[in-house]
Order: C-alpha cells, then sequence, then structure tokens
C-alpha cells in the first residue's frame, strides 16, 4: 500500500478511536497543543501533579513529554509518567524543547531518554544534534540551523538520525524546511510546509500533538511520526495560501492552522504530500 | 418577569457593573477565560500565590475555582481564597474538571465542596455524577456521556441534580447537549449551542468564567448560572453560523465565540434562547 | 533625525537582529506575548525555573520581568536573572502587572526595583502611581484610572513620571489614552491606540515585549520604550479599523492586532503615530 493511503488510514483511525493523549507540557503553546489535539479528532488531557499523572496516563492512548517550560517537579512527574506508559505499553513521544541552550535544558532531556522507552522523539536539528551529541547552535528554543536540502551536510545529518535512533531503539524526527523521519532503517524525507510556520510559536509543539494522536491510534511509530509532520506540513501550507496578502499575518496563520486541521481530507494528503522513502 | 427578560438585566449589569472575577485556574484555557470575562464586561484577575490570594478576594465581586490543571499549592490557595470569599459573602464557583479520572482530582472536588460554601458547581455529566457519588465514565476531562434528551434517563439525571443541590445547599448546573440547572426545587433545562463547541478546548471553563461574571452582578445565584450558560450557548451558535463551511473550523470557532459574547445583545437572547422551567 | 524615522530604523534593526527576548512572565498572556515577539520579528524564549535564567539571559538581548501571575520561585527567578542581566549589560523591562491590588504585588514589585537595575518600567498610571508611592485605585490587574488628556492632572502626572524616571534613572512609561514615556528629561507623549485595546486581556503585557525587542536591537531605552507603545497602538487601531462592524468582536481584534504587529510598515508608522515631544 502506497505511504499516502497508508496515512489517511491512520487520520480516519483517529476520528473513530478518539485517543486520549496525555500531555506533560509547557504553559506558552498549552492551548494549541489542546485545540489541535480537539481539532485533529483526538481527546487532549493536560495534568501535571506527581498526584496524578500515573493515573491519568494509565486511562491514555499515548503521552507527550515536551520540556518547553520545565521545572523541577514537572520532570519528575514526566518521568514518573513516562515509566507508567512504558509498564502499559502506551506510545511516548518527547519533545526536547531548547535542549542545547542550557545545560538543564540538555541534562534534562537526557535524563528523560535514560529513564523513559521513547516511541518518537522529534525536534529541530539543534535540539536533535545536542543529544546526539555533537556541538550545535541553539538560539533559546529556536533553531538556528535547518536540514540541509541538499548536498554532503543533508546525507551527514541523515546518517546522524539514522545512527541515533538505532542507538536509542526509536523513532527520530527532525523538522525544518526538510523533515526527516527515520527509525534507524526506513528514512523518509518531506518537505511540506512554509517558512512562515517558524512565525507562530508552538508549530513544533503542535506537530508533537499530533504525532501523540497518530501514536495512539496505531502501532507503527514511523508511520505516527511521518503522518504528524505531513499534516502539519500540509496544514501551514494551506492556512497560508489563506491569507489575505495584503493585511494576513501570523494572528490569521494560527487560527487558519487550526481550521486546516479540523477538516483535513484525504484528497489534500493525496494532492499535497511530498514524501520520500529511502 | 419572563426568564430572558431577567437575563437581560443582568446582562446589562455586568456592563454597568464592571464586576472583578478573580480566577484560581488552569494554565491551559486562562486566556480564553480572561478574554471572556472581558468580552461580556467583567474584569478578570487571576492570582494564585498564597500571599496574595485573601487579599485579591477581598477585592472582587466572584471567584471562580476551576481544577483543570490543579497542584498541592493552587488546592490550598483555592480553599484559602474560598473561605475569605465565604466571609465576605462574595459568591464562589467551581468546576470539577475532571472529577472521576482520577482519584487526586475527585478528592480534591470534594475537599473544596467540604471546606467552602459554593454559590454554583458547573460541570459535565460525568463530573457531576462523580460529585453525587455514583459510578460515572470519564475520559480524562472530557465527558464520555452527556445529559439524556429525553426519556427515563433524563428524569433520572434531574433527579440527581436537585438532590445534590438540595444537599449541598448549592445550585448544580449540568451542561451538554441538554442542560440542567436548579436549585433543588425550581429546574431549568436549556438546549443552545452546538455540538462543534465540545472540539474547542475550555467552552466548559469559559461557561464557568461567564456564570463567573453573571454572579458578581446580582444576587440570584440560579438566575446567573442559567445566564452564563445560555450566553454561552447562544455565543457557540452565532459563531457556528457565521463559519465558511469550505474552511471554516475549530480555530475560527474559537475567535467567533469570543466576538459573539462581546456583541451579544438583547434581540439574540430573546430570539434564541431554548429555556423550560419546571 | 525625527522621530518616526528614528523607530522606523529601530524596527528595521529587528528585523535584521532578529533579537532573542528572554520572557519570565505570567501563564495568562504568556502565547500572546510569544507571538507578538515573533510576529515583530524579535526570537521569544520563556524559561523561568532556577536551574536555567542565569543561562538563558546570558544568550538574550534583552529581559522582559512581568509580574501578572507571581509566586515566590518566579520571583526568585526574575531577581536572577536580573541581576545576571546587569552583569552582561543586557537592558530589563519591568511590567509591574497589579501593583497596588495587593500588598504581595507592590512589594515583590518593589523587591525587583531594588535587586535589578532597569532600563525600562513599563506600567499602567496606578501601577506607576503606587510605584512612586501615591495612593491609586487599582482595580485587580486592570487601573481604574488613566492618564489625563490635558489640564492640570496632565502635567501631575508628567510630573510624577519624569521624577521617578530621574530617581530610578531609567525610563518610565505609562499607558493608557494618552501614553507618557520619559527619562527624567525628554518626555513624549503619545496618542496612538483604541479604548477596545483594553477589552483584550494582554495589550498591556504584549506592548511590554514589543519593547523588550527593540531594547534588544539598539542601545537607546527611551526611544525604544517610545518605539513599542507606538507600535502597539498604531496595531490596535488598524485591527480596530478592520473589524466587521456588525459581528467583528474581541476575538477577532487579538487576531488583527498580531497580523498588524506581522505587517508594521514604514508607510504607517509615518502616517499615523501621534507622538510629542516636550
Amino acid at each position: 500500500m502506497e505511504i499516502n493511503k497508508k496515512i489517511i488510514e491512520l487520520l480516519n483511525s483517529i476520528k473513530e478511536k478518539n485517543p486520549l493523549v496525555h500531555h506533560i507540557t509547557n504553559y506558552v503553546t498549552v492551548n494549541d497543543c489542546a485545540n489541535i489535539t480537539l481539532a485533529i479528532g483526538g481527546s487532549p488531557v493536560m495534568a501535571e501533579d506527581i498526584n496524578e499523572v500515573s493515573d491519568m496516563v494509565s486511562l491514555s492512548s499515548s503521552l507527550v513529554i515536551n520540556i518547553g517550560t520545565l521545572n523541577s517537579s514537572s520532570v519528575q512527574s514526566m518521568i514518573q509518567a513516562g515509566k507508567r506508559a512504558n509498564e502499559l505499553n502506551i506510545p511516548v513521544i518527547l519533545d526536547p524543547v531548547g535542549a542545547g541552550a542550557t545545560s538543564y535544558r540538555t541534562d534534562t532531556a537526557k535524563r528523560i531518554i535514560d529513564g523513559v522507552k521513547l516511541a518518537v522523539i522529534r525536534g529541530n536539528l539543534s535540539e536533535i544534534k545536542t543529544i546526539y551529541g555533537v556541538n550545535s547552535k541553539t538560539k533559546g528554543v529556536d533553531s538556528s540551523e535547518s536540514v540541509s536540502e541538499n548536498g554532503n551536510e543533508l546525507i551527514e545529518e541523515k546518517e546522524m538520525a539514522r545512527a541515533l535512533a538505532s542507538k536509542l531503539n526509536t523513532v527520530v524526527a527532525i523538522t525544518g524546511v526538510v523533515d526527516i523521519i527515520t527509525d534507524g532503517k526506513t528514512l523518509y524525507t518531506a518537505s511540506n510546509g512554509h517558512k512562515i510556520m517558524a512565525k507562530v510559536t508552538g508549530t513544533g509543539c503542535m506537530c508533537t500533538s499530533l504525532i501523540g494522536c497518530y501514536l495512539g491510534s496505531g502501532d507503527n511509530n514511523l508511520l505516527a511520526a511521518l503522518s504528524g509532520i505531513v499534516s502539519m506540513g500540509i496544514a501551514g501550507e494551506i492556512a497560508y495560501e489563506g491569507l489575505d496578502k495584503n493585511n494576513g499575518g501570523t494572528g490569521t496563520l494560527k487560527v487558519k492552522i487550526l481550521d486546516a486541521i479540523y477538516n483535513l481530507s484525504q484528497i489534500e494528503i493525496i494532492e499535497r504530500s511530498k514524501i520520500n522513502e529511502e
């Protein structure tokens, strides 16, 4: 079956299954993460107190861990919820926001990776390089570098992603102008989206939440990561095309991204997805 | 005086009085709660540090307690602020988000009910059943069951609401496709709104904030609860009708709900409200 | 060079420099602060754990401290980050949200002012009066009084702003229907904006974030404060003019404010700015 059809099947599965997606995430983009989860057909729950995360994750279809505004108590909850999810075979995705910017973030990302078996890690190039252990240029929580569009650097970045995925036995997803998604063997590149998306906070976090919804509705982590990334990219394109070119801006863009995810259809995936497998 | 006119009078009273509504609430939908409070004519203040909640609630016309993302320090602040509000005869509304999903949430809701005299409790059917002490099916923070539209189950749900309201000497409001609002004696059902509202996070929280505004502008708790619920339902209908049916979605819907509350008028309440009293 | 040209130059400098603006701010409006920082061309980072604020601010071009939902641990982080910023000559702006409403807020604002050298303090009239030490009428976090449009009171308010700026050796910015911006010597009044902006939560916080972006892109604190305030005012006017007068409201207004900042141009600044220097 071709890849687009598999994505469509998994999208339909979200609508049918309405997976509960437990988030332990940052307070900057949490509302957008909840709304995009609802828009695609999932059911979000945000809970981070140590007294309830084990109970909450037990009810859930997947767990999203996002360290955007981490603190010592939320990190403890992340690890406890992650371990409980592992016991119950509930898939966990990590968004290592800002890894590399401060040693506290880098160390926390590593602690989570050490303590929790992850289904997917999704980050920008700087964050993934940091986790892999090579020097990177992180600027706050935004990547100051992006996956190369071609050439030797792209080859090296793909090799790094494959090596990290193999080492951690997880799916590694690097998002940027070009996206790389790999389980260490199969590798997809995808190139949907529009650069204006980087001017809205939380497009990365929202992408992670979408992957959380796909993870909670099937059993193929690589496909889930690819599906979330392609869905977000297509939504960004549709949103950008819908902007009034005279006075539309990033306020309207965010609203239209949510609308596009709510209306995401089979036809749009078939006509728009830009995926290469290697 | 017919009920619609009483709602309109209370709405006008919000615009005149501009009540300060103190919220101790969750970080997922807090921005929407603040904006809907402003949109209807209230003045929101969000403060939860134990060092200031007593002072802040003393300045306020009503207190909203919402346990959407509770933690041990915010719960302590909720109870302290609630007790101070009681001393000053400032009405308090509780939104027991997710009661039933985890024992921590159920226990916290009960602790607040035990410690604070409430003017109104507003929740979905699962949450209210949990507080009443019957088994319910809660899925995260969303209800997996709704008030029945007719038949014996609706009769039983009304009886439960009446019994809980009498037992706690408060107004109980259950929102869903059909809403039940009762002080134990008089009971209203209302059926405004549109099912798409459940696809936007925080429509329940925003409804609670609207009730907080009505509570802060009059002295009839039953009317305040009914007014908030009918206002939210009408706004949802107007927002839905205003969506572009080709590409409108839940992003636009939330924006238009706030617009509709900002513009909510006498004529809309008269023409649209669907209320039965029994 | 006339003042409009200086503002335009500084705006262009934001687009070129893409300053990292570290925020320690409230959870009510934090998403809007991040989005407006991105919209004008900055790069926001929100981090408040004591383990990373010194590292994060060291990477940044400016620091925004906003006490909208303060608590004991965030206040400690604010002061530590502020002191580190001072060591590195990174400009710091304080938004003393709700100073005067509770003694905890007033005391915290004063602690920050005592411990950190500030480039700019931006608040409403009540907050600035509180800091200056005169009695004011604060209603929650909204000012219940505004800078006078003329007469003796306006003269007194200007004198207070000048005196406070001189005493603290900082720029004082009071926003309202009329804005006052002064370093103790030069004083600007500005009168852009529309009163409907007060019906959207966070327009003050967003203005502070814009000033943070301007501070991070030049070395003239007075000009940065003026630029942020005029930019926000113009965006509010454009957003208001773009509302559908039948059904537009404050939901749409916020979206359009972000759009207007994203599209803010030289021509709009020249044609719309209303600035007086004295």
